[in-house]
Order: C-alpha cells, then sequence, then structure tokens
C-alpha cells in the first residue's frame, strides 16, 4: 500500500503540467534567531494555497481505467476540498464535496471558486460519512480519501523530493503533522532521495495524537483540545502511521503560543502568509535551539490559507 | 545630475554583495481577474523589506575617498531610514536617524535593529530639518537624502533592471510615486535597457501630488488629505521630478478602497505580505482593466513592512 520509489518519481511527472514548482526561500534574521541555517519549501505558494494539489491531482490522474468520468468525492472542509475541485476542474470533471454545515464562509467559498459542488452535512463524522456515502450512491463518483491513499501520498512526497533535488546535504527535514500525508510523503522521499537526512515531525501539543501513537505503537484518537493549526486536528490513518513508524526520526510537540510566535516571525521576516500549521516546524526549532544549532535544515511550509479578517494576533 | 546608463550598471555592481536579487511572481488568478499578463518585481522580499536598500547602499558606496568614515544621516521615519541603518551597518559605519517623536513603535523599532542611532525631533519639517543639521553638526555625517540624489536613484533603477533581464517584451511598466526615486529609476533603467516599454506611475489620488506636478510642469506641494499608502506622501525632489517629466508617460491616481482592494488581493491570492504602496500600481489596472487588456505588464512591488496588529480590514 505504501508508495514505493517509482511511484513517488511517476507522480512528480504525472502532475507537473498541474502544479506549480514552488520555491525555496531563506530568511537571514530567521538564520540569526534560530542559530540555524533553514530552506524553506513554500507550498503556500502552491495552487490553491497548499500541498494538497499535489496529492489530489496524483490521485485523480492515477485511477486504473479512467475511473474519474463521474467524479470524485471526499469529506473535507479544509484544503483538501479546494485542492480536489480544482485538480477535478483542470481535468474537466466533477468534485463532489460534503461540508460541515459550520464550515467558514471563507472556506465554502474556496470549494466553490474552484468549482466544488457543495453538500452540507451535520458536523460530526457520522453525518459526513452518512452524506458522502449518499453522495456517492447518487453520483457514482470515487471517492478520494484526503491522505489514507497511497496515491495521494505519492503526490505529497514529490513537495520534498524538489527541495532535495533544489538543496543538497540537509541534516533535517521537518514537516507538521495531522492525518499524516504530507508527513509520510516526506519522509518515503527522504529514505528514497536524501537516506542521511534525518526526518522529524512537528505537532501541536493540543493535537498530540501523533505524538501518542508513535510512542505507543498504535494509532490513538485525536486529542478533544482545540489547537489553532486546524489543518493539524485529524488523527493518522492505517497508510500513514505505518509509514511514520519506519522512517520518521522522532515527533516535537509544541505550545499554541509558539505556533503563534513562529507564523508571526514568518509573516514579518520573510513577508509571506503562512498558515498556522505551516508554522509548527519553525516553533519546535525555536524551542530545541541546542538541538538544531548550526543544522541544515529543510522546512516545509505546507499551506498560507489563513482568514485574514480573523488572525490570531 | 541625472545617473546615465553606466551609472546604473556600476551600481548593479557595487550592491550586489549586499542586496537580495529578489523573485519575480505570477499569479494566474489575478491575471484572469485582470484579464492581463503580470509581472511583480518583490522587493518585499529585499532586504529590510523594501527597494531603499539598493539606493541606500549605493549611495554610500559612491561617497568620493570614503567620506563616510563619520557615518551618514537621513530624517526619515519610513522605509528609508532602515535602509540607511542597515546598509551602514554593513560597510561597519554608523547611521544618524532624526526621526519625528510620533513615529510609530514598529518603525523606531526596525531602526533601532538594523542598528541605526536615532535621535527624536519635532513632528514638522522645521523640526527634522534643524534637528538633522544638529546631527551633522556634531558628527560630521554624510547627509543621505532619500531620494533627490543620483546615486540613490541610480540603486534604485536596478530593481527594473533586473526585472527586464528576466522578462523580455514587456509592453508596461508600473511603479508607485512618492518622492519619485523609485518611479525615476524605473523611467530611466526603462529608458536605457527595455525602451519599448511604457512607463506608468500610480499614486493615490490623496496623495497627488505627482499627478498635479506631472499636469503642471513645476513640481506641486503634497496634498493635505491622508491616505493609507504612507510611502507615498512625500512631494517630488527636483532631480526625480526633471526625469519623471521626461520619462514617465501618465500618472494614474487611486483611490483609496481601491488600494485596500488590491492589497487584499496580493495577501489573499498570492501570499505575500505587502504594504499599501505596493498595492498602488495594481490599484491603477483594477481601475483601467480596458487600458491593459491582454498587455504583459510589469509592477514593482516596492515593500512589505507593514504593522500586522493595525491591517486596514
Amino acid at each position: 500500500m505504501k508508495p514505493n520509489k517509482d511511484d513517488i518519481l511517476a507522480a512528480a511527472e504525472r502532475i507537473a503540467p498541474f502544479i506549480h514548482h514552488t520555491p525555496v526561500l531563506q530568511s537571514r534574521l530567521i538564520n540569526e534567531i534560530v542559530g540555524a541555517n533553514l530552506f524553506f519549501k513554500c507550498e503556500n505558494f502552491q495552487r490553491t494555497g497548499a500541498f494538497k494539489m499535489r496529492g489530489a491531482t496524483n490521485a485523480i490522474l492515477s485511477l486504473k481505467d479512467k475511473a474519474f468520468q463521474n467524479g470524485v468525492a471526499t469529506h473535507s472542509s479544509g484544503n483538501h476540498a479546494a485542492a480536489l475541485s480544482l485538480a477535478a476542474k483542470d481535468l474537466g470533471i466533477k468534485a463532489f464535496i460534503v461540508m460541515p454545515d459550520n464550515s467558514s464562509k471563507v472556506k465554502i467559498e474556496a470549494v466553490k471558486q474552484y468549482g466544488g459542488q457543495i453538500t452540507f452535512c451535520e458536523p460530526t463524522v457520522k453525518g459526513r460519512e452518512e452524506m458522502l456515502a449518499t453522495v456517492i450512491s447518487s453520483t457514482n463518483a470515487i471517492e478520494i480519501h484526503p491522505y489514507n491513499n497511497k496515491y495521494i501520498i505519492a503526490g505529497q512526497a514529490t513537495a520534498a523530493k524538489e527541495l532535495f533535488d533544489e538543496v543538497k546535504s540537509l541534516e533535517y527535514i521537518i514537516a507538521p503533522v495531522g492525518g499524516g500525508g504530507l508527513l509520510s510523503g516526506t519522509a518515503l522521499s527522504t529514505y528514497y532521495f536524501s537516506p542521511t537526512t534525518t526526518v522529524i515531525a512537528a505537532e501541536p501539543a493540543n493535537a498530540d495524537d501523533a505524538y501518542r501513537s508513535f510512542i505507543s505503537g498504535k494509532i490513538e484518537p485525536t486529542n478533544p483540545k482545540q489547537t489553532i493549526a486546524d489543518g493539524l486536528r485529524t488523527s493518522l490513518g492505517t497508510i500513514t502511521f505505518t509509514i511514520i513508524i519506519g522512517h520518521v526520526s522522532e515527533i516535537l510537540t509544541v505550545s499554541e503560543e509558539s505556533i503563534i510566535e513562529a507564523m508571526r516571525l514568518i509573516w514579518m521576516r520573510m513577508k509571506i502568509i503562512v498558515e498556522p500549521s505551516s508554522a509548527v516546524p519553525l516553533a519546535a526549532i525555536l524551542a530545541n535551539k541546542e538541538k538544531f544549532r548550526n543544522k541544515k535544515i529543510g522546512i516545509i511550509i505546507s499551506g498560507g490559507n489563513v482568514d485574514i479578517d480573523d488572525l490570531p494576533w
């Protein structure tokens, strides 16, 4: 079920016409503050404003016998919904998106803008799954899971691959972890393309299910606490968990305050807009300066979709 | 007094070790909205967060007989103060900055952070000039004017030169205008390096002294109204005015609302942080869509120094 090296290489080639090759940025001032050499892979500049476009495009294009003719479907209120909508639009097919009826206006507008067809549901896991089943039975659309899918993971892996192609000899690579699609893809790209690099995950302490799963050796439920890093609230999937156990060295958890501080630092010093989830790796470095001192570190900036009318400061 | 082609080429070479070669970004979504092909030269990613670093560095390095040994001085509360401070620090000399005593905390902190030595003054033109004279007489520092200086203009001109080196056959280039350093540098680079490109200036209607000067043929005083584009409140200098009259095709003025709308568009679609002044050219395109339809247009994004705790929405 886990993507191999050829799956990632094929994904990179397959999605190239539909995604941006995003830039790698550096900041002298942030390097001075942390005492390390950081390379930010800026998926906030990706289409739809997040890395999710990579996996969504690869997953649709990988469907056997072009089984996407009746469209694709998912339940999501976040970046995956927007990415699946635009990836489907690029290919001239429909995307059916089940969204909780309490989703923010900004997120609903994003999905609409990219052409997704929204069906609202009750804001519970049961409500989402039942409505998705209903939508699929009436449309024959194919479900594309946001992360527990081999082709989604292979697609997300291409971000780290691009970073390794551009920056050699990274000692660490750090990605945030929610459902684990980005992290497991990052870990596999490291294993195949930069095996001397150590993979570290960063997670909000208030959403530390991946950390607890990593320690206990089984998938633990989500933490009921709230986190500002709304992209990281989901729990791991069976495929992403297995890859993470096998290829990630450590999971560092960070406080809400440190996420906001790191996000401000990136906004003010780098002049780029990143969402709270994207600031979690820098928060982990700031909280562990000795560990990372003088190291050459890659960071995956996962996205830039934040409501600029409702900032955390 | 006006820089020639060799002055600009020499400036580019002289400042290269001290500045960032900033990226040129595009946005498919903004192109769709305006119906044109826009290339944004992102000086918000420049050191100190603004193009001013180019001119300040060139002006110091161009002083005859290394007359900068006693330091440099200016009165400014904005990006020039920060740029002169960091450019001086790079060269191991002092920068004496006269700032009005009502300057915002954010601006004072920026100058301090880059090593500038601040003397506060009354917030009037007379207060600034008298205090600067006092500081210069006691330090023997050399005054570096923020824009009415041949070497400042030659330095600012290097931003447009880099854009022309990277993007060929631009039909228009648009820069905002305040004191005219960026605009006159842009106009000269266009004249020397891309003579088929038409130069247009964009200015807030509430700070339309450049527009009025352009029409009347003499330097008109500043407009007493307030504008959110705080970098564009100053009036033209004798050198910048002459260059603008000779090399700029048109000055377009825009409303405060349109500046905020364009700024939001850049933040949300491009995921980059730009200051209000930087959004003025896009506001001018949005207000004149027919004029610019299907054209290939370069835009100078002047800077990204904005107080993220006090946004205009």
